[in-house]
């Protein structure tokens, strides 16, 4: 069965790699997709943090990084994924990940969302957090793996 | 009694349709009311927005439809309106309606809120998520009225 | 039009009254009904607490103080009311009554639940903490009618 | 992988039965398994509802039915399972289960919680709300499967 | 400034010792007192949850040990406290601890309740949690106290 | 001990206020902090708020405003407090404060932060709700204190 986790991962954070390491075990294969968000201007471009995922997860089988612009469903569809994995940290995540997951039933029905609980120790951590502190000079070494912490780095310095 | 529906309804949904049709049941006149927000970029013109909403409520009687650039408490008053109308979908709409209910009440004592809980069908669904999903051509049909989408069709093109 | 107003009230509290006040400028009659409940022992007799209501009430135009052992859209049909009328006070709340509005929306299509914003200064106000309060021989004259309070000093005496 | 779905299921619904099914989609395993809450009192014996599961899943693929007496991740552990099953309804649902997903965790690291969003059709149904309308003699046969609306109907005749 | 810190305890978890030992930072005395509420079955009386938490604080000045029965702001009046310290994990508590506060503050203008978050390890952990999993053998060496863990191995024997 | 209060504050409500009136009972030294944020446009400059600020607070003893660009964390260490005050008003707060909160508490472990229920009164009020009342010519006089109310009548001439 193949799954894909879909974000914006502006950067991917611990929280983030949580889910993946765990999706692993339960799927064959999961495809981190960056969405590309017309709307949304990112800190770091699509290919960077393509680059990002792909270094922090090497260690990881079964995980492929893609990036789509479009609709989460019809990247399912394209990429015959019958699951799309989520992680629920907060009460405000629930909601609208509800949304959305009820949305994407409409839109595809044989695409099933899964949720997953994110790490107690990152249930507050979110990437907007890493960049707010990291803008600040902030620690967050806690927060992202080491190859994100070093272009953190740079782009504040 | 004469109720007002205020919003941006940029585009209105089938959810929105839904309280106006619950509306009229329970008050004589439901005024529709496009409310002009200097603040927020729309995606359709106020003229465009209270042609949609004409359009599609064109079946009901006791519905009038217009646009107003102030507070929405000065024309329930301008329009000797006793009751806003909102419709109620989930959590996260609660406590800002709730907030801005009671500070409607701290500006206009005699104008009551109401709510309607949204039809269930349509309680995931918003006019953001409906402008989300038509972006990238994704089907809208079971959210919006014909014309609307007819009108999204065009925009996207 | 005529509107139900369900609950327990045990016993009635000012945040019950509020919106009994302004139902009666919504509504033709409002129907206050004391829902006997076989599962819940309560505080006061149903008996006791229509006169409660009763007594409470009295100045207001339109009310009339009834009971039922049932489900509440029975009631609403055996009555011809096309309303029932809610109020909500915090978050806890609103999921609880989207609940029952919707369930009763299935059990009964043209029976339409509406819901008032419970006064601010009541919004932390239930029966229950009255009787918390009342039982160790806190004051509760900021949350119930007078008549009320009489019976709660008697009570806990 | 087998997937444990734990439950009171007093009586099943037809949220629990969407959920089974789309589980058996995605494990090769569902053991639907009543838990035996000493401190509740439940309409219906552990037995019954053994029968009731496994009647309305019989035309499931791939399911079991069972019970247990004990802690959930003990079952899991017993039964060789790496996952357990869990529907998410509302808000309220999902705090609940977050706090359990987390304290299984730190009692089997191993064993992960995976949420599907039970159907919006369901969303607002649960074996209180069943119970509740049935003992007054309202149409629960939307809400739950044709064997235990017999039940119901029989229990409360 | 003297803080009360009232609460059931049946038993005092490692959450609750978070706040007890943030409190005695803040304040130059914080009295823990064990409510009685004649509503409620605990599991160790009064005396005994006294006993653990006066074991498991007596490593931090400033702390000390009571009960009372009756309204929490008279106990905060008899003991010339200013401050109601209590812990905050998850949103369910925050409604119903906003509720108490507001509560209070209409029965006591001068008593201040003052909210900790409890520590993120101990977020979904509560007296009721440790009780559930202990009654089926499971280990809650991770959630209280060693003097409590020994009694409530005794307990469930 | 010395309390830092931080905020935007664009401007000050007498939400703020009241926070910053019972803060000062609770603690010595309360610093109102104007947090400068470069991704936020804001209605009044940082000067113009800490002025307001030290007008509408000139009867408080303990009280100094300043401003600061940076970590909260950072500028608690800086000025030696120990507390950061947090005001709660609603459930989408508390959320957004408890990450905060959990966040700073890894960058500084031993700053507490320490949270008080803002008034009911003003509950529903925000310093955005303010703007939004204000732009359109609606009163606030019961939102803000009077210097402000004259800015804020200035300002939209």
């Amino acid at each position: 069965m193949i799954a894909i986790y879909p974000g914006s991962f502006d950067p991917i954070t611990l929280g983030h790699l949580d889910i993946i390491e765990r999706g692993v075990v339960l799927f064959e294969k999961v495809i981190v997709t960056v969405m590309y968000n017309p709307n949304k201007r990112p800190l770091f471009p699509v290919e960077k943090r393509i680059e990002q995922i792909t270094k922090c997860t090497q260690h990881l089988p079964g995980v492929e990084v893609d990036s789509y612009k479009g609709l989460t469903v019809d990247y399912a569809k394209l990429r015959k994924a019958q699951v799309l994995l989520r992680g629920l940290r907060v009460l405000s995540d629930f909601e609208k990940e509800l949304q959305m997951a009820h949305t994407n039933k409409t839109l595809a029905e044989d695409v099933q969302t899964i949720f997953l609980a994110t790490n107690k120790e990152y249930s507050f951590l979110s990437s907007s957090t890493v960049k707010e502190i990291a803008q600040f000079g902030g620690s967050v070494s806690h927060m992202v793996p080491e190859n994100v912490l070093r272009d953190l780095r740079e782009y504040y310095r």
